[in-house]
């Protein structure tokens, strides 16, 4: 049986060592403008319709800000991720032709479709890598049933999974950063929280994480703050944080 | 690509299917007993004390349903599952001689000794089988972080962990098992409660989850209601929901 041991404490002036690591979800880790666009184009195959998909996969993501802004400041009572992407599908359609035709009964599969996207192609092995010595788990905007889905669909090895729902409002509001730390039962500063966004990794700070920007061609095109690490995918993070055990 | 499809509507009078299982973990999941009692000696051995480790591990086990009891009824404000363990640890060692010379930091690494906790020897392979078409995850009254420290520690293929803080009570408060069916989006007939607990299921199945009872040597020595279950380790389980699936 292998020992079980607490750390030795650190001197005071060493930062103590990090234990876990919080990804983003939807662009960070997982791609969902392709992997939707997919969805969308075999679904428009199999009815018969023929509509800009790609567009409308951009005019939809385009809506999810202003979506959860009036959830997380209180102004509407807390709804789920799946409830919001319906009802913004519905906003957008008549704008998009013919993808108007999608019954309620297609919207419903349509938006489940953001439950199964595929991870960028560095994700599981890196995750594999880094999961040898930290804590791994998504901290997301999207429901907790969604990151379970997702980390089924892609096989993303999560020691844990951290839902929107579990704390009822939205990043950046800072109950889902300390929130996660709480139920990890680490200071946030023993957390390293890695996003393709600048919002998400400067709320992150602000509430003491340590903070990843990892580069992403669908999100933020660069880091606009001063973040412990900026990398290009999350192999580059894992060689970051252990050099030695390189793949 | 894989599809994504939602099922199709059973009829009226079919159940369901089982979506999702969910797992008490101390007893059921993981041996508390053995493994305690080898953390316990082998700190003994560390320390120079001779003291009934056996007898120690037993009745500090003994003290967990009257330590949480005020916390579910209300009685005490929210308190966590190391918190008072550490406390009933406290409360024990008088009645052991030679291990109340266990400083304060050996109780603490003692009481950590309930996140390092080896699985039964069917858990694994069993809950591998059940993956494939099952969401996995434990229901348990310890802590967030507790079941991520089992899990990574005993290689557990959880899909999600549900710790008792998520929900600030204990069960068999129906918060537990509405809340996991809600974070889940699913109804509770969809889930199926596995534990070596009367207790549990009963509280389990008032709710609408089926239940299975499995028969471990540390828990309840028999099953006191109807279930849908009642099994021999989890391997049976496996079998019983996917004969065809054979290990």
């Amino acid at each position: 049986m292998r020992l079980f041991r607490s750390n030795k404490v650190s001197k005071a002036k060493t930062p103590p060592p990090l234990k876990a690591i919080l990804f983003d979800t939807f662009g960070t880790t997982v791609d969902w403008q392709s992997s939707m666009i997919a969805h969308a184009e075999r679904l428009g195959e199999e009815k018969g319709i023929n509509a800009d998909w790609p567009g409308l996969i951009e005019a939809w993501r385009a809506q999810y800000q202003p979506a959860i802004k009036p959830v997380r400041e209180g102004k509407r009572p807390w709804t789920g991720f799946d409830t919001l992407h319906r009802e913004q599908l519905d906003k957008i359609l008549p704008k998009f032709g013919a993808a108007q035709r999608l019954t309620p009964q297609d919207r419903d599969l349509l938006t489940q479709g953001w439950h199964f996207l595929d991870p960028w192609p560095d994700v599981v092995p890196a995750l594999h890598r880094l999961k040898h010595n930290l804590i791994l788990g998504p901290l997301s905007n999207g429901a907790t049933r969604q990151m379970v889905d997702l980390a089924r669909w892609g096989h993303l090895p999560w020691d844990i999974v951290f839902g929107a729902d579990m704390f009822r409002t939205y990043k950046p509001d800072k109950k889902l950063y300390l929130g996660a730390a709480a139920f990890l039962s680490l200071d946030p500063v023993e957390i390293l929280m890695v996003a393709a966004h600048n919002q998400d990794l400067e709320a992150a700070k602000s509430h003491g994480l340590k903070t990843c920007f990892v580069q992403r061609p669908t999100e933020d095109p660069k880091p606009t703050g001063a973040y412990d690490y900026v990398v290009d995918n999350f192999e580059h993070l894992a060689q970051a944080l252990n050099p030695s055990n390189s793949s």
